[in-house]
């Protein structure tokens, strides 16, 4: 399966594993971060990005933590982010990260945070996709004559997946025009996230899934600019589709966020190998159960969240896959994590075959790697990090909503 | 649907309502708790409960808030309750709370962690269900010979579901010996968690489920005595079998923990009613899909959880129940959240009619019943009360592990 790690992933190897053993004393469960695996997920994006041509803004939600969003923008041309709640954008400001896109369509509810943010020196970009919204918005900003224009993007709907307006509708060009009139909005450009490409089966889906993201994307901006609207800025991504993409041509910047662990659902896409998988869950077997032939472990939902998207794929990872320790591969990678309580796991082989549990005795420790990475971090106030350097820190990890 | 509240809700509804209200310009989604409601939950459970002659040690991992288990053990003749995890004890010791059940099966490596709890002031019980667990412990615990023993229950299986030894099983005996015999553990009793309850369908099953957890646990305990080993307390528990046993003969103690908010689940087992369900998650209405006839709001995964409890359930009632802004019934209780992503929720009917979008603005309130409710709760870091007194209140959240 492609779990044992080529040599230059030795070194973090070895980090992780003197992390573990050091770990024996504490408690589990914790949420642990291969940085050097990190570092090649990072490395990797940029070059495919920055090699067409198109700036980047990474999603902070699935990291959430200053030290990891450091490392995304460390290579890049460009300090830009990508963000899911106004707290993500209140300790992205704060930690310097001035360009930020906060891509959840906003309500005027949420202006008097919004603009605390951009007080403390942030240009932060807003997105909405109604004719509605784009007058009250204007409206309710009118009243703060101080301050500068608010970057409003327009959000396209690519792929019946969520939200957005049609890119070949005539809302879009309503929506542009009330911004164009507005004083205290500005239009920055159009935006859409393929979010359907995490039920595509197979590269072809998820090729086409991505050129419909780009050519709708596209097509919105020539539509604009033909109508005399100027459209800088043509944003697409997901981790997915930006793997993906055979052309990027006319898009100016990619959002992309689950990249920088990458996790079993983006294994199950063939974004990445299970050996890419930076973000493991340390738990410790605290039961068996020989009748039933299952472990119980004690990582439950509370640590590995209830995501169960693998379940729609050619291969159900149930709520996590089981490797050692130190995250080397054990019984053909078939243990998972089949059923999850608040504070409990049971894992049991996917083909049902019987396993020794004594190999796993009670007390000893293991990994689950995450279903959803997103999901599975939300869950912990920290990254416990095997240093690419050879030692350990702990990250601490934002959130709530504002 | 029995979502209109009765006359005893009318001053607490009032509450509710000027919170909502005074919340439009703050932001969504936040975490709502009718206390009122909390308040008569809690005290049927009392009630029912103490009425039989048990001992109630509720369980705070639905809540983890000092200010709501206070309230749960408000009424109660003996300060004890359940935790799951080494934060919980933390937290409750802190706040005075001196006896303490770690409910999940110990481990060598959260010793040191127990250790500091009780040196902070607690009596903290520990769970196991192995022969080799009691002999590691044993030993594990006798390097701290200034320590009073510490206090072991023994799990029991009572329905296949998750952990714990055969009532009827040889290892039980054995097992309480090796704790007979040790200088550093004491053995305390006998504890089940009848799991399988929420799987049950109907009040019958419910019944013949509180009385296999009821009459294993007893017979686990008879057994003991028959051995000549004393077994003091005899301690069962969910909130679906408290509420259906028909007797709780021989049990001395009953652990229950979302009885305190009830939910979605729970309506789904008949254990309460809609009105019953004291926690919501306020929603702002963020987007119209017209096409798909689907309104977005910004309650995601994050704020809900991906808890698919109620899918196995006669009525599955999807991420979530929409209600109105004051918590009153809409749509005759049809709306559900139909899906998530990380923060976004899709809001369709559940039986596919059509509804009039414009009923529900752009920018407008709405809130989700929940699922589950410890897993909606786990999102956020406090809880924004509308107090029993007619004010309002945030109680913080504790989380993390240790």
């Amino acid at each position: 399966m492609g779990l044992q790690r080529t040599q230059a992933g030795a070194d973090s190897e070895s980090a992780a594993a003197s992390f573990a053993s050091s770990s024996a004393a504490t408690v589990t469960p914790r949420l642990l971060l291969d940085e050097a695996q990190m570092l090649r997920n990072i490395e990797r994006m940029n070059s495919r990005l920055l090699s067409q041509g198109v700036q980047l803004r990474p999603h902070v939600k699935t990291a959430k933590s200053i030290p990891i969003i450091e490392r995304m923008l460390a290579g890049l041309p460009a300090t830009r982010v990508t963000v899911s709640t106004i707290a993500e954008a209140q300790c992205c400001v704060a930690a310097g990260i001035d360009d930020v896109l906060y891509a959840v369509g906003m309500v005027p509810g949420k202006l008097a945070a919004v603009r605390a943010v951009n007080q403390a020196g942030s240009k932060c970009a807003l997105l909405l996709d109604s004719v509605a919204m784009a007058q009250q918005l204007s409206v309710a900003c009118s009243i703060y004559a101080d301050a500068p224009p608010l970057p409003v993007y327009i959000e396209l709907d690519v792929d019946s997946h969520r939200a957005g307006v049609e890119p070949r509708g005539s809302e879009l060009l309503e929506i542009a025009q009330i911004l164009q009139a507005s004083s205290s909005l500005q239009f920055a450009g159009v935006m859409t996230h393929a979010g359907a490409s995490y039920e595509c089966r197979g590269a072809a889906e998820l090729t086409a899934m991505a050129e419909r993201e780009r050519a709708g994307a596209v097509l919105a901006r020539d539509r604009l600019v033909a109508a005399r609207i100027a459209c800088p800025t043509v944003s697409v991504g997901s981790t997915p589709t930006a793997v993906f993409a055979r052309s990027l041509r006319g898009v100016t910047e990619v959002r992309v966020g689950v990249y920088v662990f990458q996790d079993l659902t983006m294994v199950g896409l063939g974004v990445c190998d299970y050996a890419d998988i930076a973000l493991s869950v340390m738990t410790t077997v605290i039961g068996h159960q020989a009748k039933r032939n299952c472990l119980v472990i004690d990582a439950g939902w509370m640590a590995l969240s209830s995501d169960r998207s693998t379940s729609s794929q050619g291969l159900d990872q149930g709520y996590g896959l089981i490797v050692g320790e130190r995250g080397d591969e054990i019984e053909n990678a078939a243990l998972l994590v089949s059923s999850v309580n608040q504070e409990h796991g049971l894992v049991t082989r996917r083909d049902g075959v019987r396993f020794d549990l004594t190999q796993y005795p009670i007390g000893s420790g293991l990994r689950v790697l995450p279903s959803h990475a997103c999901a599975t971090a939300a869950g912990f106030a920290h990254y416990d990090v095997a240093c690419a350097d050879g030692g350990s820190a702990r990250w601490p990890r934002f959130g709530g909503w504002a």
